[in-house]
């Protein structure tokens, strides 16, 4: 049995996983990411950490397969970062330099596209070689799966797929810059924006009038409890999301998709209310898709950058 | 060297190429599509007219790497046709059955996608290995390469572009039965379409009144020629077309699109109407994108088709 490490490197914290190579997670822990002076800490960081984590359990370098990192920016096949704002980052190549600093095979990919290989290889999406996985946060995100690999893009920024345009007439700005991107509308934060302008247009009763800071399961909450306004704008907001699935799809033609995020907490109802307008808008060749939810949570990540590097060094 | 068959079989005709393993068509001809009793007869004339054209030329067995075929209808990634309208198929397996009629090793692929393949290989998109090939004729179709390979789709209807949702309004209905399809406005019947509304609409001065029938070039000419409706009507076209080819790219994130089909046909200018539109709606991270005409014109299929047998055999 080999081994090897699933690093997930976020904005605040690095989530490390020591996994066997059937994927299981032996071990995990974090430490801090230190952004200041232009981010030139962080891999080493990581390094000490992975090396320190060997020492101490006594584990020899020839029985690690690899090294897997996600990172929150784009990254080409060849591990190049091409800026990663949140870090500090500029244009280097991340797996050549955490391999220097490690002495092991490094394998890079952007973050949301590497949660989405975890989801494919142990999480919501097992057993579908072609699938595409939508982070619904505070942003849309996601990654796709083709025959078992990554789209990562040309220039590391495959599955932009918040930035999409859903509705062209829109006069607010998106966070990107452009104007009726899917994330202004899918989002945990579109979701509640669209109700805040839905409750302005209507003097109809609503429970979610009386909170202060409606949040996405409140939205979710009232309209399983009968709430019509909350009903309307849940039917809204499947019919927003149910296009985008379908014009992802089209592209793609998965055999799954996985939804993830903070909305897919909302369970079920959320696959159930999007349904029917994703069959509306899908064509019907590419009709044939399984709606999944993540089953990973905050490991996806490490899962996913472990079986990058599996992949590629097993 | 080594050789091999390129085919693209259409509704009515199969197009038939012999290849040297660079790529160069050596020879190449027509055989017509027999539809007639669910097609049987089709792959048995495709072997035939391969071994015929073998007899002819004297060329021995051992020298072939193999066949490629394009299909007019979902084919999947190992090969499996799934009902092609056109041709009367159902459900089998094309390339083995290819396979067994001529003793060579078949690789087969959709139309549409396998023309990209060539338009990768030796044509608008040669050393783009992330590459959107999108065909404005008709309808609109395509194909998406990723990192060199075709994207087959779970089912075989991987890039069926004609068919995301553009006008969720749409009165009127698409081929498919949906409406508001990409294919509605972008295709050279869509962009038609869309002068015969746009000049009932208004009382102006147009050059395209006077016609019988307007066509797409028709449209292209007169806006060269200083027609305002019909710089109006490209105006329209280009913002639609642009919005979908961002869309595609942020999903995507190619080095090039490559743009074949009848309208192709208008030239640069399609491009350089299209490309404000396309910055106005990509997000950033995927907007360093080649645009290029196709240039393989109705041999993209066979040149695609060969390739695919050559990744597979050679």
């Amino acid at each position: 049995m080999r081994y090897g490490f699933g690093v997930d490197l976020g904005g605040t914290t690095v989530k490390i996983a020591y996994f066997d190579e059937n994927g299981t997670i032996l071990d995990k822990w974090e430490i801090p990411t230190v952004t200041a002076g232009g981010g030139v800490q962080i891999l080493p960081d990581i390094a000490a950490s992975i090396k320190g984590y060997m020492d101490s359990k006594e584990i020899g370098a020839g029985s690690i397969v690899g090294i897997g990192i996600g990172v929150p920016g784009p990254v080409d096949s060849k591990g190049v970062v091409n800026k990663c704002v949140n870090l500090g980052w500029g244009v280097f190549n991340i797996a050549d330099r955490l391999s220097e600093l490690t002495g092991f095979p490094v394998k890079a990919g952007n973050d949301a596209n590497v949660a989405a290989l975890g989801e494919y290889w142990k999480g919501g999406g097992q057993g579908c070689d072609n699938m595409v996985f939508v982070t619904l946060g505070t942003g849309v995100g996601g990654g796709i799966v083709i025959e078992g690999k990554l789209l990562h893009g040309a220039h590391g920024s495959g599955a932009e797929i918040g930035h999409l345009v859903l509705m062209r007439d829109e006069t607010e700005q998106c966070g990107c810059g452009k104007r009726g991107c899917v994330e202004q509308y899918c989002s945990a934060t579109g979701i509640v924006r669209m109700a805040y302008k839905h409750l302005a247009s209507t003097d109809a009763f609503s429970s979610l009038r009386i909170l202060e800071a409606i949040t996405c399961k409140d939205i979710f909450d009232a309209g399983k409890a009968g709430d019509a306004v909350a009903q309307e704008i849940l039917e809204k907001y499947y019919a927003l999301l149910g296009e985008f699935l379908a014009d992802l799809c089209c592209v793609v033609n998965p055999e799954a998709v996985v939804l993830g995020g903070g909305v897919s907490k909302a369970g079920k109802v959320l696959i159930e209310g999007t349904k029917p307008y994703f069959q509306k808008y899908v064509f019907h060749a590419a009709s044939n898709v399984r709606f999944e939810l993540a089953s990973l949570g905050n490991d996806a990540g490490a899962y996913g950058a472990f079986k990058l590097a599996l992949d590629a060094f097993a």
